[in-house]
């Protein structure tokens, strides 16, 4: 099945959102994969240089002129020279789900040396429901040849819906920047032939690697926040985007799946250059982990968008206190909030599926 | 390295326990690995039956004579005719660890074809520490070639002592009657190469076929219940403790981790036979899981004898509603401790460790 273009999943229902792309190779890679899907590219840089996309593949590029065009003054809460501005591919998509991967990483083979489908198996992990109230020792209970175990109880069997699939890497795992220098050579060979959903109330890291998430159900949380120029803090976008989702996952009723797909992460990035995007984001995050695993939304937040912009007034009323850039980031939230709902304006709750009723 | 008895870890420290033995072969089989360790086998049913140990094993019997004997009255907390029984076992053993493990169960291999020595990979896991408080997405940071990854708070990077390691099945994976009747050709082949803990808040199925525990750190807490003869209930033995346990290690700020090691499970138990021992907890664990989920503990349980008995208040005040059961295993818990504190002595505050004061 792997390299099959044929009939491939939820073809016109997903969108593939990749930060600037350095190396050509990487979509030559994934060309039997990615060809038959919609390609969203956003250039975190000077917008006058050009990326050259290999013929064949249906995609658009956006640069910062674009950005600011589209967005006028909100364009502000976009991060500039940072990968964290893949979020804008996010906002101008018009599709159900969003796959993203970062142009480092390449498709991986499985213990028997065959090509990881990943995308296919992040639709396999949206597609089925999630089990966050209770935990399945035989793991994600609707993989193929699995089942809830004894003593799962049985009103809990249905699950919730899956909003995201975060998956991994080999080779070169995800390190910061002080694992990295303390462990240059490590790399990982462990390939771990499951898919669990990570229960409620727990926080998990996530990695903007390798993600697919359903942009109807969670999209507005999937901000990547303000790192890059003029920011304080780098490396720590997907980590934002990560708590914020999860916090309204808890909240709404929705699940989160983590482990398989893996991809290739072919090399490590700078550890210097690391840890000096990372210093900041390591000393707050020790305030910010505990601010997340005790936020509760109220019971008015029936939409991620009102649950992203009551999260929003908590960064600046607890985080502000850390630093000023916390009020910023609560701002840019807010901002965020305005540019998506511009952009993608509610459907006509009138309307009826069925196109019975105008 | 798989069959060596030359320096078995914990040689000392560790027994092992397991309720009848039925099948001769299964201690041939685990003669390997398990010769070089104390067993106790706790005889389920008739007395006057006895059971062949073959040469070689250094072993002590109990029947249910010797249990009336050794607990007097309080023997009444112990289940008869039913495996519930192992946990006697863990009471009258004076190690810090115990491994238990049904004798339906065998050397299960891994992908490589290896015998699999699920006693190492248990105490690795028990030696450990386990990190309850954040998820890390490649699973346990203490396993060979593991880490913490980006954006996992450096203090809780210590992670806490673990109390129980949970072991896996190939072959009949542990369902419920409902679920082995629906599917009963289906089998476990999914060799899942990892351990990972268990969040805190999370209650998790466990299963007492393939168990190991830290004695000393959680020992009380592994009562298994009024199980078998003369109770509404069956099969629900190990998933009590389960409860019970996490509940108490979150609040101790201890760990469980599960995953790793497998065993070989040879032989599903007749279905319509477990119908009838799980049919009211099926219905009784959507209430009693809730209990549970919503269960705290006050400040002054300080040790686990002290939340397991707080514990057992609660289930006699909200489980008692349920079923008059619920109430005389409230009692039973509170025997249980009793027993246990009889045949357990606290060890003498005043000693120091390295024998300086007396």
């Amino acid at each position: 099945m792997a390299g099959s273009t044929t009939n491939p999943p939820l073809k016109d229902e997903l969108d593939i959102v990749i930060p600037t792309i350095r190396n050509l190779d990487f979509l030559e890679m994934w060309r039997p994969f990615f060809q038959p899907y919609h390609l969203i590219i956003v250039q975190d840089g000077d917008p006058s240089r050009t990326i050259k996309v290999p013929d064949g593949f249906d995609y658009d590029l956006y640069n910062r002129n674009d950005i600011n065009k589209l967005l006028g003054p909100r364009a502000s809460c976009i991060s500039f020279k940072d990968s964290a501005c893949r979020c804008f591919g996010y906002m101008v998509s018009k599709k159900k789900y969003i796959f993203t991967i970062d142009d480092d990483c390449f498709v991986a083979k499985d213990p028997s040396g065959n090509d990881i489908n990943a995308l296919q198996q992040h639709i396999q992990n949206l597609l089925s429901p999630s089990t966050p109230y209770f935990f399945n020792t035989l793991y994600d209970p609707f993989q193929e040849g699995n089942d809830f175990v004894r003593g799962y109880p049985f009103s809990l069997r249905e699950g919730v819906p899956t909003a995201v699939s975060h998956g991994l890497w080999l080779n070169i795992p995800d390190y910061d920047a002080p694992t990295q220098l303390v462990k240059p050579l490590e790399r990982n060979t462990r390939y771990v032939n499951t898919v669990m959903t990570i229960p409620k109330g727990t926080l998990f890291p996530m990695c903007g690697m390798n993600l697919a998430f359903d942009r109807d159900l969670i999209g507005p949380a999937m901000y990547f926040g303000l790192m890059g120029e003029g920011q304080p803090i780098g490396r720590y976008d997907d980590m934002w985007a990560g708590w914020c989702t999860k916090v309204i996952c808890d909240h709404l009723g929705l699940g989160i799946k983590t482990g398989l797909p893996y991809i290739w992460h072919s090399k490590a990035s700078n550890p210097f250059v690391n840890l000096k995007k990372e210093y900041n984001g390591i000393y707050w995050q020790e305030e910010i982990i505990p601010f997340f695993q005790q936020a509760t939304l109220s019971k008015d937040c029936t939409t991620v968008q009102k649950c992203y912009v009551e999260l929003s007034k908590q960064v600046k009323e607890k985080l502000g206190k850390i630093d000023p850039y916390f009020t910023k980031l609560g701002d840019a939230m807010v901002t965020w909030i305005e540019a998506w709902d511009e952009l993608n304006p509610p459907k006509d709750s009138a309307a009826i599926p069925n196109g019975a009723a105008k």
